[in-house]
């Protein structure tokens, strides 16, 4: 009997509780898995007592659905989410009446998949109406109820811009461990002391479900009664899309350094026996125990945090930018700012600034020329140079906070030193360069009065 | 009439060049080019007076070839190369023969393609001995005479080495950039007493062409007696070769993080409109006289962009073994030190250090592993945290000076603080983690004391 709204295939974290959320929701889901016995043990555990049925077969699912037909791939991404689209594709009964194709970022993990992820639906845009209200509705809702749900744009717009999430979440939570690591090692903190530090600055701008859960884990201790965080291995994994988000800024020509360095950071991290080894061989400043004033260094970190975020949202915000003009996207920027205001990893109540800022100047160009998050910057810059400059004294790595910074400096200066890299270039490649009286115009140098007059056409390729 | 040992295709900066070179070694060299007009242009120019022959179709070039048929093809990288090639293999003389193909990289722009440039080539062995003569011949030479050529490995490791050659040197030209940005705007000197600094430091460890050309860039005048170096706008253009360099170590996992910067540094100077509109809004530190001691703090400088270096050749050597691993090459990193000791435009006395270290332990693992890089380090960076210090006090952009010593301060560090990554991963997505004491076991918890069991397989995608 067709009785299901909409079937979720994937049974792994993500569908069992997209599944439970949509139940509370009002709507009838029917469950499968490629793995068939995992329909029965969810039925019979997590599922048990709700509304949820199961299918053992992609055929019993298709009965059990209501027309047209919703289906909702839930399973490790890449190849199996092809296999399983093909294989719909050959289930006669959908084939003949067309699938309409819907890619959409999700996040928000466990909990958010429970209890209100950010969903980022993009594609075939004919199948918006016939998804939009089960999206909404199981969506986080932010203000006064409104939907972290709404349609990104054509083609991959959605996973591009749940991309740009994700590769923005590295930043955010590699900031964090940089000012963990300045706690701990320029301030000597214990943990619970640090967690209540991170439970005050939730109470500020910085407040968001990143240095919630920071505060939590800090204080988190062991069945045997001590901290659970410094017995973890410092060795970071990672499923590829920060690193897809630093490639595509390479690909695109947009300066997104500070999610270039996340990425790379946890590629150092997980060098383990590489830096254990090093540890043993070289030697950073001598250890000196801090001097200064301590709460007002807690606070110089928070603010060094801060303004370091700022950057990355404006850089993140810069790559989608770029990504629309290269695909002819049109993308609604505070619309994205909302749709990552709750539900995701990265929710904040500072993306309902970033809204505020699109909402005052749907055309502004950067994050950094708005009047608010100028104003935020320069109010936090003293305090950030000042956090660098003690973490570099003591020898913390801080690769976030400082490409922050450079990128703060180097945006805000009309003239850069890269005069000398295009003069060099002219010098021994014959590359051409621009007179800043004559931009536009390219013009060769023969530097040494020896050589040729040949100038090198690549330089316009 | 066979009489050429040798034909070059593509008469452009570096083909004239390069024809020239082996020329003056004695090779009787065939010129051909698709514009052929340029064959006659150069036959009554450059190459007046030498025993260079020309060709107007590549039947003619073939026949004027003695056997086997060497040919060189310096066209546009890219489409041009497979273009010609397609069109190669259709001349049926030759395809009875088969091609024996190679890829090389070739460093030196046109002063090195004319007098001796670092050639870089891999691909069919069986080539290597029909061309060795002509290629260690015109490549240029070192100490007793070694040329700075030699076989570098299968398939494309002779364009990989190249591509990283050029990332390296995205790195070099940035932090030379960041050295003159701070002796500009932090020193207020004039540029011929930089150029004296540049002159002076070329006596030094920093002993390279990069180095001696930066001077003469800098004391170079203008036609109009003014000095050129200010009136070029700082727009820095690029090939490529950078960020593909970039994007390879992100997908192989390897933290070359100052290449990541210089090429990034490059997209972000290419925002000049952007950058001069946001030049009259944000605001930095404000501008005070430095009072310190001048030569003192060029010293600091100095030693900034020298351990930099050492970093960014390590991080370089770091991307070549991972790929030597990733395609099953064997790479002869001492061997390839040499190829980019002379003839390319990072030649430094200093890659004679680097050789000599792969010399003592053909297995190093990394450069800062070994004892002469290791003290060198060591030796300059109480220095080099003092510039970086003073340039962030300053509002001086550097992001490679930062990024090569966040490096340095991580890789030094058995313990980094990723462990909080690990725990924010398993606390929202249920991703696991390993205990220190159980590295490879991998174990979730439950952090809220809500939510479920069930773990995400991706982890181990
Ligand atoms: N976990 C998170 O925090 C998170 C956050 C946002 C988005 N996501 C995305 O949500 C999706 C699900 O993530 P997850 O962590 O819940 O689970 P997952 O570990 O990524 O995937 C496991 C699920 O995929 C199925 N599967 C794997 N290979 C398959 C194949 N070749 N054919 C058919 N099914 C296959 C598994 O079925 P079997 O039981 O038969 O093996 C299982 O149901 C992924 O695309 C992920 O990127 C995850
Ligand atoms: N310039 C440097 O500093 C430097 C340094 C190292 C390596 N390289 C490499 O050396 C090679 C040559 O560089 P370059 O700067 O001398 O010259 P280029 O400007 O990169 O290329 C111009 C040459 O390529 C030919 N060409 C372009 N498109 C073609 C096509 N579709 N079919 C056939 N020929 C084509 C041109 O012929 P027409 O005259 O008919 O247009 C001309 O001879 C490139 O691969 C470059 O990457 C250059």
């Amino acid at each position: 009997m067709a009785q299901a709204d909409i079937a979720l295939i994937g049974l792994a974290v993500m569908g069992q509780n997209l599944i439970l959320n949509m139940n509370d929701h009002g709507f009838v889901v029917c469950a499968f898995n490629r793995t068939v016995s995992k329909v029965d043990d969810f039925l019979a555990n997590e599922a048990k007592g709700t509304k949820v049925v199961g299918a053992h077969s992609l055929e019993e699912m298709v009965a059990k659905l209501k027309k047209p037909r919703r289906v909702i791939l839930l399973v490790k991404a890449g190849q199996a989410v092809d296999d399983f689209i093909g294989k719909l594709r050959r289930c006669r009964d959908l084939k003949a009446k067309g699938i309409l194709f819907v890619g959409s970022g999700v996040s928000g993990g466990e909990e958010g998949a429970r209890y209100g992820p950010s969903l980022m639906p993009g594609g075939d845009k004919e199948a918006w109406p016939h998804i939009k209200t089960i999206f909404q509705g199981i969506a986080a809702k932010v203000g006064t109820g409104e939907p972290c749900c709404d349609w990104v744009g054509d083609e991959g717009a959605g996973h591009f811009v749940k991309m740009v999430h994700n590769g923005i979440e590295y930043g955010d939570m590699q900031l964090i461990c940089e000012a963990y690591q300045l706690m701990k090692d320029v301030l000597a903190m214990e943990h619970d002391e640090m967690a209540k530090v991170f439970e005050e600055w939730n109470k500020t701008e910085l407040d968001s479900f990143l240095i919630e859960i920071t505060a939590n884990i800090l204080k988190f201790r062991d069945s045997d009664g001590r901290h659970l965080l410094p017995k973890i291995r410092d060795s970071a994994g990672q499923k590829g899309t920060g690193k897809w988000t630093a490639i595509s800024a390479l690909e695109y020509g947009v300066p997104v350094t500070l999610i270039g360095e996340a990425v790379f950071a946890r590629c150092l991290s997980s060098l383990k026996d590489e830096r254990i080894q090093a540890s043993k061989k070289l030697t950073g400043p001598q250890k000196i125990q801090f001097e200064g004033d301590k709460k007002a260094f807690l606070e110089d970190i928070r603010k060094a945090l801060y303004a370091s975020k700022i950057i990355s949202y404006a850089q993140g915000f810069m790559l989608l930018r770029q990504a629309a003009a290269e695909f002819g996207w049109t993308l609604n920027y505070g619309g994205i700012a909302l749709m990552w205001r709750g539900g995701c990893i990265i929710r904040s109540v500072f993306l309902g600034k970033i809204k505020d800022a699109f909402d005052r100047n749907p055309q502004l160009q950067n994050l950094l020329l708005d009047d608010f998050f100028k104003s935020a910057v320069e109010n936090c810059q003293g305090a950030w140079r000042r956090a660098v400059s003690t973490g570099v004294q003591a020898g913390i790595p801080m690769p976030c906070f400082t490409t922050a910074l450079s990128f703060y400096d180097g945006y805000r200066h009309d003239v850069l030193p890269a005069n000398l890299i295009q003069a060099q270039r002219d010098y021994f490649g014959a590359h051409t360069y621009e007179l800043l009286a004559k931009p536009g115009q390219f013009i060769h140098t023969n530097w040494t009065g020896h050589g040729g007059s040949v100038s090198s056409s690549s330089y316009n390729a």
